[in-house]
Order: structure tokens, then C-alpha cells, then sequence
């Protein structure tokens, strides 16, 4: 939740090379197929035993999925930005595949600040955000490009 | 659901400038919040009301929730690829956001088809899938490298 986080940074607080954890989250099998069910209905997704046939050989979470538990994981404290977490877009891939019993965590680097000329307010932050599970592998490497505000300034009219 | 779909195209079947059309998918704010509360927590993507003093000035989808639709609209029909539609990552920006009551579409066009050096059996297909409401506005531009099997050879050993 955006706003009440006293420690939220704005634009004039963040520096490059920068690092935020997030807590954890522990996906399972139930998880993974109703997230399938919903948005990604293929095969390696919903049952794990037709799964073992496929690319994957088994079980694996959609990786919009991940991205999703990833956005939760950034909100929940995994990177503690003013006004919200407001992505303009990124880049995203999924080296591994998640699988159910996966616990994951998002490690966060502030990798480039651009103030905004056309408006003084804000400014665009690229974050790079890992998320590993609990063997240390990156499932998910998102670059996204956040736009976060200035701090207000006070005591002018 | 991948693999039964008779019509499905191997690497070999798809072309570059080739485009698909998917099917529609109307969203309200019960789904923008519902996705929000177990994704995505925060004020302009859970409570219209408050939303109104946000970044969106109103109630808005989470970009990742539009990723998650536009995925079910291309497992729908918006990407018929054979082996069902895996992604190995690519480049999403959300350059409007998402109303309650749009109704999104996706249209996809294959980019690029590079068959693997190294796995003869598949390739990359790179796919540009534009995700628009309803008045034509593009709500998010996904551009994803897909793994594509080659079609199996039939008759030999």
C-alpha cells in the first residue's frame, strides 16, 4: 500500500547502485494451476502429470505469474517508493521455470535516476528486480522503468 | 490449451508481417480490484474513490493484470503456435492505462523467426502483440521471443 510507508523514497532520496529484499512468497501446485486456470490455460501449467510431457517436464507456474508475485513481493516492502510502484513498462525474461514448493524473494537495484525535464515533479527510475527462489536461481529479471515523484517541497507559497 | 488444436503453426507454418486477431475480454472493476488485492495492493488499482487523487486520477488495471488477459486472449486463439505459447521473456510497456468497462483485444504480428543453431527442433519467433480497448487506444505493447517447435518430420526413423 502505497502512501502511508513513512520510509517511502522519492526521486531525490534514490542513488544508483541502491538495494532493496523483499520478503518471501511460497507458490504451490494450487497456486500455480488457479493463476493457469484464470489468465494462462496450456497444459504445463494445469496438471502436472500432462505436464511431464511438455517443454517444461513437469509443473510451472506461468511466468505472468511470477511477474505477478513479483509486483506483490515489490509492494510488500521490496521497494519502498513514494506514491506507489507506477511502471511505464520494462524488460522481462524467465531464465528458470518456477515450480511448485519454490519459495521467492526479489533482490532490487537502483540501476538509473533521469529527472524528467518536461515535469519537474517526478522522474524516471530504471529498477532492476531479481527474483530468485530458495536455491539462489533467478526465475524472473525484470528492468522496469518506474516513474516516481520529487519530494515536495515545503515552505514555498 | 495447447496441442489439440489442429490449426496450430510450427516455426516452419509462420512468416514474418503474419498476423493473428484474438478474441475480446470486457473488464470491470470487480476483476481490476480482485487482481489488485492478491497482486498488486495499491490505492488507484483498489478503490475508485481514492484512486481519483493518484498518479491515474481514477481507478486503473495493474499492468500486470493486463499482461495476465492479454495472455489468456492469445492462449485463446490470439497466437495459435504449436507446443501452446512459451515465452522466454521481451519488452512490455503500458502506454495508457486500463479502465473499467474497456474491452481489450490483441493483435499480433511475427517479427522475427530465427531457427536454433544448436536445438534443430525448435527456434525463436519474436511476436509484437499490441493490446488495445476498445476506441483503438493501445493499452499495452508486449514484444515477447517465443520458443516454436519445427514441425516433426513424418517418415523417418
Amino acid at each position: 500500500m502505497s502512501g502511508a510507508n513513512s520510509q517511502a523514497l522519492y526521486l531525490d532520496d534514490l542513488r544508483v547502485g541502491q538495494r532493496f529484499v523483499s520478503p518471501t512468497h511460497a507458490i504451490d501446485s494450487g497456486q500455480i494451476e488457479a493463476f493457469a486456470r484464470q489468465f494462462d490455460p496450456q497444459l504445463f501449467h494445469l496438471d502436472a502429470e500432462a505436464a511431464k510431457n511438455t517443454f517444461f517436464g513437469g509443473l510451472a507456474a506461468s511466468g505472468w505469474h511470477v511477474a505477478a508475485i513479483t509486483m506483490k513481493l515489490l509492494v510488500s516492502g521490496g521497494a519502498p517508493i513514494a506514491g506507489g510502484i507506477v511502471g511505464a513498462g520494462g524488460e522481462i525474461s524467465w531464465p528458470k521455470p518456477t515450480r511448485p514448493g519454490d519459495v521467492l524473494q526479489v533482490t532490487s537495484e537502483v540501476i538509473e535516476i533521469t529527472p524528467s525535464r518536461s515535469r519537474p515533479n517526478r522522474g524516471i527510475v530504471v529498477l532492476k528486480s531479481e527474483t530468485r527462489s530458495q536455491n539462489g536461481e533467478a526465475v524472473q529479471v525484470l528492468t522496469a522503468r518506474l516513474v516516481v515523484p520529487r519530494r515536495p517541497e515545503s515552505g514555498t507559497p
